[in-house]
């Protein structure tokens, strides 16, 4: 079961801004790569918390996400002290799994496109379903 | 221009043991995701050593080689202080670029699958051609 | 020569808000110790921005402050999401060194205190005076 | 209660070797300096498996150790693909806590020097006694 988000109109687009730690640069002046994998966790955390499903709650209520699969393609580098927007949407929600993606920018600047996939686990780790309000708020 | 690599036979893996630092785990218990593609460019820096050509001479060279690329299928869970064995291996050499493959296991148990392309760039961060000696050693 | 900061009345305490990250928990359910250090950071950045010298400005003009000497004493456990407010101060600024002092607090729950010592380096990384100007805005 | 180390003859050391990481470095092109408490961690993690504790053993059993107070003093600049040696030592163990200190180095290049306080505590956050075994075994 599946369905693509937004079946009306163009998915809804949060946005989130980092700003770039001189702990998240290499010695090629410039940030590491692993780090934009944080930033989209940042970026979906953020969209969460926007659509009424702070995460923190949702793992108090037994629901943890787990990264099932995470890709990135880097356009451009992002430096030290840089504004970092993170544009979160959700491309498609299954019943126990939710694809984000995002494209993230320094002002004019792309710097790069992901996308993750999420599954829902129970509290010992086995798949679960994601309960049908958040599928919805998902959509939305 | 690209060629497969190994022309005759499988391509050669090349393996890095890295023991899972308590940094590196997150409130799940587990690794926190982005640290699987830390360890991958551990494996793939051990790939070149063992080529013969370490990375720090490469950039003291003025070969850059930037992540464009970067996916990781999830598939265990690493936990603290696990022996994690990274596989790499090179899939694809192009004049200016390297895709190296990665399998990564805890013992028995599989982790995760990964993948990377790397750009050559010059230190202007200009894309520039792989040196004929290095490609012929990561088809090796 | 050395100065105690705010010969007349308190020093300035500047405050900067940071909010947990997932990848800053470690599998005891709390933020990693490490992190602490890197908050601090961003709270010494921070103050410098607001005391009208932001850090890649002076990166620019050939000052770069290297961390000499760190210290912090753990009080509480910061936690996923908590929004954790770093409060800084200059205790001291001498010719060619700050010494910044921090308190980290989770809305009423103290975390912990920390301090660390920034020597001024040129670009060849060796010793330099602070300009005055700098000097005079750190004892603002 | 307090014990001073080693009542006859010189603490023992135990070194671990740590390879710096791409990720480590920062835009000075140098170890960001909170990767020192990371390595510190790996090499009194290092100390207490040679002593015939495992820390991951320890946490099964029910002992955590969390620090209560670090420092460093940085002296040297680690690099890149330096391989770092960390003597670490036991200070002093108390009937609830240890005190670590650790001396860093890259070959003949000194880096750091540092220590770290760590307290007993139960599943539940709660001090403890650390047990016989474990604090005699320390004091060895």
């Amino acid at each position: 079961m599946s369905d693509r988000a937004g079946p009306s109109g163009p998915p809804r687009v949060e946005t989130t801004t980092v700003r770039v730690r001189y702990a998240e640069t290499d010695r090629q002046g410039i940030v590491y790569h692993a780090n934009y994998f944080v930033w989209m966790e940042l970026g979906r955390t953020d969209f969460l918390r926007k659509s009424g499903f702070p995460y923190p709650d949702l793992e108090a209520a037994g629901i943890v996400f787990a990264v099932s699969e995470a890709r990135c393609r880097f356009r451009g580098a992002a430096e030290y002290d840089d504004e970092v927007e993170v544009a979160t949407r959700v491309r498609e929600v299954r019943s126990r799994s939710v694809v984000f993606e995002y494209e993230l920018r320094a002002g004019e600047r792309p710097l790069a496109s992901g996308e993750t996939t999420l599954v829902a686990l129970d509290v010992e780790r086995r798949p679960r379903r994601i309960p049908d309000e958040l599928r919805a708020a998902l959509r939305r």
